[in-house]
């Protein structure tokens, strides 16, 4: 792996070799996705900070929830975007044009979400997960309430933060150490 | 412990019975802190979040890097402070307080990093975490190359990064869901 | 054409009977690119107007300038990310993307313009322009005297600042009244 | 002309000899005004530029329009204070001054326009414009409506957003290239 | 006095001797506080400044008005969080501490006042304070009358537009002189 | 004086009858200047407070200093131009004309002070005045070295930082009341 192009502007390569079951996580990405995707490669330099994020990532945007996938991944491309994250920006976005099979969603997560043509619920959900990326500071009872009469749960309310705050992790680890995205999402369900 | 003063603003209480791995862990925290973080107590309504948190705070807080310990609690609270984080500021400017043995210090963490008496090191190392926090989109080779001049590893940029980017989860997690801090954490090390 | 879906928000029609010369232009249009840009229709409830933003947008756009095609579109773009606009960063990306044969090219304007592989003197040209986007009051002779450091004319500078400025107008312009791109934009050059 | 001080910080002078037309119109200034507002004489140095910016200009400022001339100046020295253009507010602010003959509304819309004693209508004008100026990406419906409900009609909201879109361009290309405004706006209508 | 630590950036030393009137107001501060402020101290360079400046203060602070002492010293430290002053958040967080007694609130003060568990009355106080310190030139009567309705009268208005003036003139010089606090407050109150 | 009009938007009305001290005051106002400029008749409600302003005032803007009383007003005016106060631009862009004998240079000073044409030693005080007035917090040992670089000394950064925190001041007070300036600062040196 050490000769593939660099995947941070960080001299920090992947263990080498990869445990086992590593090597398989790989294996099944590259079997899924016809690639491993770069940012597991950039925490594969250290295999117990890959876990933790892994861990984190596959339960935020993968495990159970009120909020769909594709909601996930709208709130994912809306925060990057707010960020200006390229990484996340080019792999979430081909996430919400492929599962919603509507470039144009793609596109708009990208650009300026407010162009785009949600109901009432996910035009609250990413109202509060911009407040979540601009001020979080600023939110009082009042904005969880408009989430509520939108018809979330608390549980819901929590998921909504959760993956909001999540990629402003993550978009600032990524743009910090330079990460480059796949060149393969770039054609994705456009 | 639904009888307690709640810890988030949200309708969600712990598991209950808690897990006996889970229960260890807080019967530590209690017996090492005094109490249970109620961050621990807010993401205990899900077990596998509540490990995924801890995992990843764990790793970059407390695991090994070429920080120190009161460096990564000195970038927490400064993040904290940019963010206005309630939570974080109160808990992590204990930390800070606690581990330096100065309680201006902790103050000036929470209040206005600057007017800390630095030296080049730990300047660049919050210089770094504040432009990761403010506009991470802007960081380029240059920023990077700071780091690297003041004696830092490409590991130790990692590292800075991801607890700046940790904080920037947390801090924004913490706001949106109304997260209290153990009110235990005030009068430490003052 | 009024049975068209609409291309803006507002309640403009374009004339009926187009004037010979513009229909003329309309019919060029589809013939080279498919379709009637959407910019045009929404000008063309007044056909002076229509004129005058054309007449402008040629010279500024396809006009002989020391800047390429590709380096103009690459300002539009990034300049329209930085305002969000919609219309123009869904028009112009494609631009940039069919000019240059370069997809990712596109994308990194729309996403981060830092994030490209550019050479000195497109860095001092969108730099310039970001700063004649965000806070041109700030400019002083230092900045211009940067751009001619970097090879460029006097002449130069102002088509930088032309473009840079047409877009600042153009982005307002298209998200006050919720001009929509044609769809066709989308699919192009990926 | 050549040896007139210089409108601009760039080495650019006017076609010598200038086109008929132009030059009558240059006439037509000195006749009515005193003098060629520098805008014009900068420009001058490619009479296609030259051509198209007046054509845009005195369409959007001088042709017909459901907004009074005194409407469309108050918008264009209210974004232009916003910009902080010299060039721009001098002029148009003098304009304010003169239309209006109340030299304190000039002072004003480049002051602070929240101050001035405006009706209702001419409220909701200016903060619309004010919209366009600073976060254009945010104008929804709503915004429109609200101007409607003003008074307003479709074709006035497209000429608030393009005199307010004129000004986000003039004020940059003025301030990119270190436009002078004539000395002689200075104690015009006081 | 001289052979004490600086108290700012600046080679400015008390006069020596100090008029008989200040060695009285010192020496009746160190009978009373433990010690002389050391904004006190850094204005002594100039006995004409330092009487203006504690006239102003003093009246301010700690004459007749509407709002307790509390009131104007809760506005004192949450403008002086905004503006991050180090000086002034560290003596009139003690002050917020020691008047209320409740440790907790002289941290949310300094952390961010919107998590303090405020009444109705307060929070209105605290926004408006808030608004003239971050954008007072958008004040407009409609937030006058919400104080108003809050229960405010206009010489309270008047008195809570110049706690929060006052600390933004006072924010900003102890800032730019590099003012240090005195030690002393850290551990009060705690 | 009751029957004149309101100069602020409180209901708040000067001593009456003022005390002979303040009366001599306002009449010398009048025979100097032609009128009582209105932001000592919104303080003479209590003369406690109309004293302390005045003193703090006539020390700053009359009183010794190694800056020329043009400088403290040109100060005065940058910082009251990026409040958009209109009460101190209106009043102290009238001095700055009247002191300078250069109307273009008041207008500068409200529209955007980096076009003056002024000196590095002008140039360097401004800067830090902005800096002052804009993020005061970020100000370091570098800021003040620069100023001494400029030929300031440690008393003159004093007064530069005073002049400037006294108008970040006296622009929230004017504006959070609403105060009027007198008109017949319009016309002054025009």
């Amino acid at each position: 792996m050490k000769t593939d192009p660099p995947v941070t502007a960080l001299e920090l390569h992947p263990a080498d070799p990869l445990p086992e079951r590593t090597q398989s996580y790989f294996d099944l990405c590259t079997e899924k996705l016809g690639f491993v995707p770069n940012v597991l490669k950039a925490y594969a330099f250290d295999i117990a900070k890959l876990d933790a994020f892994t861990a984190l990532y596959n339960d935020l945007m993968l495990g159970e929830s009120g909020l769909t996938k594709l909601e996930r991944e709208m709130i994912a491309v809306a925060v990057s975007s707010i960020n200006r994250c390229w990484y996340c920006q080019v792999a979430h976005g081909a996430a919400v044009r492929t599962i919603s099979g509507d470039p144009a969603l793609g596109e708009a997560m990208v650009m300026n979400w407010r162009v785009a043509d949600l109901d009432a619920r996910q035009t609250a959900m990413l109202s509060f997960a911009e407040k979540v990326t601009t001020e979080s500071a600023k939110i009082t009872e009042a904005d969880r309430q408009t989430l509520r009469d939108a018809g979330f749960s608390d549980r819901d309310i929590w998921d909504i933060a959760s993956v909001a705050g999540f990629f402003a992790m993550s978009n600032r680890v990524a743009s910090a150490v330079g990460m480059e995205p796949n060149p393969d999402y770039h054609a994705e369900a456009r």
